[in-house]
């Protein structure tokens, strides 16, 4: 049986855990990160990520007994642990008992770059990132690219807020958004604000599009915007500051989708 | 000179500016509510709303002596309080120390509803309404439609989460969205999740369009539903619960003055 019990608060094994849950760089190092909850963790299982470690609360185990056979058997080591334990644990201030360590993903290009992709340079809400990748799995874009100084994708507050889709959807990192476009062969998309870059509504994309959003407060680097392929701009009447990311995001990918998957 | 000082936590005046900061039910009761921060102070002086009373920090009156002057001339009574007392009144834990108090605009119908209207029934996170109202100044919809029970958009993190953008919308609040719909003459588009609904790209809008958002979690009411002119949908590859209340409006906003405006 690969059950084990902790009750000690500063077992290695806790304390490693927070580590995880805290710290971009130690996911980074370690190649782990933290999925907290039933519905996240069912989520990883349908999407064949296995877990490394998981932990369960006294209670979840009585409650959510089916539910956590599963996981057990889909996780390299288990532990039980107190309910009190579990508090440090969490993320949240009324866990459901159910935390998961698990492999992050080899990061690497995608294959065959042939649809329709967003690019987000420096986005630094989770938020925002979770929003962005939610619209983009519900409008069946292909891929997301995210630069590496943008928020962690694996942090729990990007995990939580994506509800899974970042577990789901392709997601390649990388600090050199155009050259990584380049060699996969996609037509890059600037995304700014400026009455005088293209409408995004002349543009007739085809597969092989990667649609570029930047950070929420100053929008696209000035090296991304001179070595795009294009600069667009969703046309507005009223002020574009008022217009946030995540709604610039859903906008610009439901143009870009829009005229080949759903006219 | 109108200026007046407080010390006293249990000062009248400052447990009537933390109810209204705390209660729906006083707000509507009073037709005050609560603005804090230089930014919203200022749109709203910009929007000519004028505020029943101002509180201000006697930090915030050194350090904004020139904008206060401003919002002092705008306001009918004006208080200067010490910043222990101002953390008592402020929503924040480090405020700017500029808070006013503000007549609710009256809640009338809109006059002549001859252009592009977006409804909310029953929207329950402040950060939602904040986010469809800020995409709907930026694509230049022309008013606000939100059913009573709604969350209020008076609240503090309504207003913050809007950016003053529910200042200077026209809003109107009803209990009967389509009867009210039906008295200004506009014609009401029901944005569900149901493939059989009629594509939202098959819609010719024309002014005088009311287009319905339901709630986060449970979409339009029933009621609604059968009783607007036209249900229709935002057709979607991938899984339509991705789409969060925030991005749909985006998106239908969008394809309800796309045509219109911006081709």
């Amino acid at each position: 049986m690969k059950w084990n019990r902790i009750t000690a608060k500063d077992n290695a094994q806790i304390k490693a855990v927070v580590l995880l849950r805290n710290s971009a760089k130690e996911r980074k190092e370690k190649k782990l990160a933290v999925l907290e909850g039933l519905r996240l963790c069912t989520d990883a299982l349908d999407n064949a990520i296995r877990f490394a470690q998981l932990f369960i609360s006294d209670s979840a185990q009585e409650k959510y007994a089916q539910q956590i056979e599963k996981f057990a058997e889909n996780s390299s080591v288990c532990f039980q642990i107190p309910d009190s334990l579990f508090l440090k644990i969490s993320d949240t201030d009324s866990p459901q008992g159910i935390l998961s360590v698990f492999e992050i993903p080899e990061n690497k290009p995608f294959e065959k770059a042939d649809g329709f992709y967003i690019g987000l340079e420096n986005l630094s809400d989770p938020s925002n990132l979770g929003a962005v990748s939610r619209t983009a799995e519900a409008l069946g874009i292909n891929g997301i690219i995210l630069t590496g100084n943008s928020v962690d994708p694996y942090a729990p507050k990007s995990l939580r807020a994506s509800m899974g889709t970042l577990l789901r959807m392709p997601l390649f990192i990388t600090d050199d958004l155009i050259s990584a476009a380049r060699s996969m062969g996609l037509k890059t998309y600037g995304c700014v604000v400026n009455r005088d870059a293209l409408p995004i509504t002349d543009i007739p994309f085809a597969g092989g599009s990667l649609l570029l959003i930047g950070n929420e407060a100053n929008g696209l680097t000035e090296t991304t915007k001179a070595n795009c392929d294009v600069c667009i701009t969703i046309p507005m009447t009223g002020s574009a500051e008022s217009l946030n990311a995540a709604a610039a995001g859903a906008i610009a990918m439901w143009e870009m989708v829009r005229r080949n998957q759903y006219e």
